[in-house]
């Protein structure tokens, strides 16, 4: 049977196991939208590109691959942002661009969404992409949408293919199918690193690892659980990775993330003469705004980019070869004591419904009130801070840009977990400053009779950045944000003053099936104690007033 | 007395003409706005990165130079589109952006908001500008902030600044002032290109200029009516030089756009022996999707980057002096006869009050009912075509992208607009796709207390792109769109449905003084003659079946 360019295109992605996309439709990419409509992926049309973006990099983090579909530059670069997101944290997300057909671009006419050259979009997300492809070929049209997947799968970056608008519908050369096959360890520097690796474990006192992102995009999270099985060793989570295994497990002691963690899990980390950091990006994030004590001989590093044992870099190691070898090695198990787990949130009290809410109550609240199948999605700033102590039972049910740390992910994000898995509950939270952004994306959601479950922390501004540097420019129009339940003529939404108004806001919110928009009025300088941290932090680094003692 | 980098920074641009400034604050950012805040430069804070660049771009469009000030990456890459729009059409747009120190670059860590080397974003807002700076050197910043606004200036495209948090305030070396000498057109290809081009004007029997856009960005305007006036030669404007001159102005023909025109303009153009292109950007939109029948050896084109008579290129010629030479030119006036004015307006009548509303009917009103001193903002779609047919007094009070064609223009630029002159009076004119982009930064507008007009033309859908290929992508969530009054607590919100309720609700809006947000209904398959005829171009082109004889 013969295929359009187009339908090899999305049945390609469809065998890789994607079934839903996201887009908003332009002139050089409605022909690409009505092969799309006729694929058996699901299409999510959206407000605003920059949503595009985020919902397929949250719809990627779940299943593995996304698909963002846009038009020639107005569209395209209007999401380079989010794209930018999903490279910096390894998110497989596939960007698909209508374009001008080969016979525009001949003698370089200028034509609307043009920007300076007919290859500038692409140049540009060269910057942000592992591999681009201009499909201006029908012959070789399969083989470059294969090339790029391939490389988007490997590498857990996104990708870039332009389609001209008339080359969607002629005839597909089907490729060649090669194997190439996969990078191969050098034995030599595999066995001398995993030698290296188990003499450091075998001799440490208090080992323990930390399980990052790269463990979780490239499919060997449980290899690392067995590791730690085998040989008996804590895992601590990262903001990035949290919730990559069940926080209930045994062996879980918590999310490290230098001065910002809870104080047992930062000395506990701190305190080990052996960090195992496993598929980890070290980002300032990830050493608390550079606030981590760790000693580089009491470390080993393993992620897709290098391994380092101690001072030892090798070089050509794989991997997964190296957390291969150390399942398969044979370790006398370690006993440890973990810190006193948190204790059990406390039940909220008759007596205290009536008293205001501030941040930490908030959360200590959603807590109790968040159903354990739940997956919850967090914003930059203290939505994604304070999350840090919740503690949930599933594995990978916790969605956050912590890293590029970009406001406006967490609603559009919801809207790609809830094409990912529709069945399934979703929880954003947002600071009022990233809702204003993106959160009227909620129309999506209404669009496509999703419900999930928002709260907007309203703070009355840019909180987190308030304590860094304040000022009126930290200010923002405060909306009346349940009147988004009428606008969109969906769902229910209630605001929240008191600690029994978000209780029960929440017990509607679980038992409801329903979209469900909470505000949750806190005072101005409430915050989590990890938000106070990083904003001590921040301030001494951005206002040099701060460090020398404050200011009067 | 010493000045800091950043007071440096914003004190001469104020010195260039810029009293307000539109941004976003992020942690890299912030030490920025502190000093932004204490300059004369009043600063407005929007709610998203794309807007800022629309407003940037708007307040450039009627100032001569308009700044946006964003963060690291999550902040600037957010608003690439928008920068990209004014590179396009030639909006001299400066962005300043926060970065990480000269000390964070040292051994390349990974820090938040850094995408894939620190060089990233700059590498991008290359392709979108005319100059770039990153001002890692406090000896050198000063200069660099020079050369990047002399670029912009000189070429009215967008310029990029990265200014480190840390540089802000240290002190500035004052720049040595160059006098770099403006380029000099070649003399021998200048008299030469005069001679031929007055040659042919002298010959022609129907000879018409068309002002177009770089006319107004490099402040030529006038001496191309001096030309007119002298010649008397009549004056066509195209879709984004609209309002270049006055529209009553006895010389003034009607905006050309190919076969998109009003025909008796497009015949008027085409039936010429002499077609004077001053400022041209020659694109598919100024040759109205190509369907323009210019033939070139009765054409004249000059611009900034070149000047061409006939089939006769002539290099080193400077636009500003070829205009002088053709100014100072002698020539018997010519004579013309216009095709008929559009006829003025039909009132409304008592009969037809109850009507239902089309497109058609919702320009008409809107132009019984445009204050002459107004400014009109168009987005993308029907809401700029339909446009073309309204004939205003004023010059210079009608800003569309109407080359670059982003969506999400109107409601931003309008913020810019009403920024640049406070007590201007500003409707902006938006479809209900582009309005649920960017449509909430009214948002900014109540935070400033501004008044714009806001008319949602309501037709269910993106209407445009109906008219080339139709399907389900092509339908947006109903918002009720007059609950944006409630959500923001401020302004005026009406839904019109007949001719009256329009009237009265643009003569409230006219009245008021208050925002007003007029949500105008009208049906789905309802568009203006200039959209069908697009709409038929395109579908042509985008769908080969209907080239065809369309489908069954």
């Amino acid at each position: 049977m013969h295929h359009s360019i187009g339908s090899f295109l999305f049945e390609y992605l469809h065998n890789q196991g994607v079934d839903a996309a996201f887009g908003i439709p332009g002139d050089f990419a409605l022909p690409i939208f009505r092969c799309l409509e006729q694929s058996p992926i699901r299409l999510y049309t959206m407000t605003h590109e920059p949503s595009v973006g985020f919902a397929a990099d949250g719809y990627a983090r779940m299943r593995g691959l996304g698909v963002a579909c846009v038009t020639y530059c107005v569209g395209g670069l209007n999401m380079l942002n989010s794209i930018a997101c999903a490279y910096a944290e390894k998110s497989p997300v596939i960007v698909i661009s209508g374009g001008p057909s080969p016979g525009d671009r001949r003698h370089d006419p200028l034509l609307h969404h043009k920007v300076r050259t007919f290859d500038t979009q692409r140049r540009i997300f060269e910057e942000v992409t592992c591999a681009t492809a201009v499909l201006l070929d029908a012959e070789s049209a399969a083989e470059e949408i294969m090339r790029v997947a391939a490389a988007v799968r490997a590498s857990c970056r996104p990708g870039y293919i332009e389609l001209p608008y008339d080359m969607v519908d002629l005839p597909v050369k089907h490729p060649v199918l090669r194997n190439i096959p996969p990078p191969e360890s050098d034995q030599e520097n595999l066995e001398a690193a995993l030698a290296e690796a188990l003499e450091l474990i075998a001799a440490a006192k208090q080992p323990v690892i930390i399980a990052d992102v790269e463990l979780h995009r490239h499919g060997l999270t449980d290899r690392a659980l067995e590791i730690a099985r085998q040989f008996n060793i804590p895992i601590a989570a990262t903001l990035l990775s949290k919730s990559i295994i069940s926080e209930n497990n045994p062996l879980y002691l918590g999310v490290y993330s230098g001065g910002l963690s809870e104080a047992g899990v930062q000395a506990y980390v701190e305190g080990s003469d052996c960090v195992i950091m496993l598929g980890a990006f070290i980002t300032d994030v990830f050493l608390g705004l550079n606030t981590a004590k760790l000693e580089r001989r009491h470390t080993l590093l393993a992620n897709t980019e290098k391994v380092r044992i101690g001072l030892h870099a090798y070089e050509n190691v794989q991997f997964a070869d190296f957390l291969l070898g150390l399942a398969r090695a044979k370790l006398l198990p370690k006993s440890f004591t973990l810190p006193p787990r948190p204790e059990a949130l406390k039940p909220l009290g008759e007596n205290e419904r009536e008293e205001k809410l501030d941040a930490e109550a908030f959360f200590r609240i959603l807590g109790l009130n968040l159903p354990e199948d739940a997956t919850l999605i967090c914003d930059t700033g203290d939505a994604l801070l304070g999350a840090m102590s919740l503690r949930t039972s599933k594995r990978n049910n916790f969605l956050a840009d912590a890293y590029y740390l970009s406001m406006g992910f967490a609603v559009p994000a919801a809207i790609g977990a809830l094409a990912a898995y529709p069945e399934g509950r979703v929880y954003a939270i947002v600071g009022d400053g990233a809702f204003q952004m993106t959160g009227m994306e909620l129309s999506t959601a209404a669009k496509y009779g999703m419900a999930p479950v928002v709260c907007i922390l309203n703070n009355d501004g840019y909180g987190t950045q308030r304590h860094v540097i304040d000022g009126p420019f930290n200010d923002i129009h405060p909306w009346r944000y349940t009147k988004i339940q009428e606008l969109l003529n969906y769902g229910q939404a209630v605001r929240v003053t008191t600690k029994g108004g978000l209780d029960q806001a929440l017990k509607q919110a679980a038992a409801g099936g329903e979209m469900m928009v909470i505000e949750v009025v806190i005072p101005r300088d409430s915050c989590s104690r990890a938000l106070q941290r990083m904003g001590e932090k921040l301030g001494e680094l951005r206002d040099p007033d701060k460090k020398a003692g404050g200011k009067a």
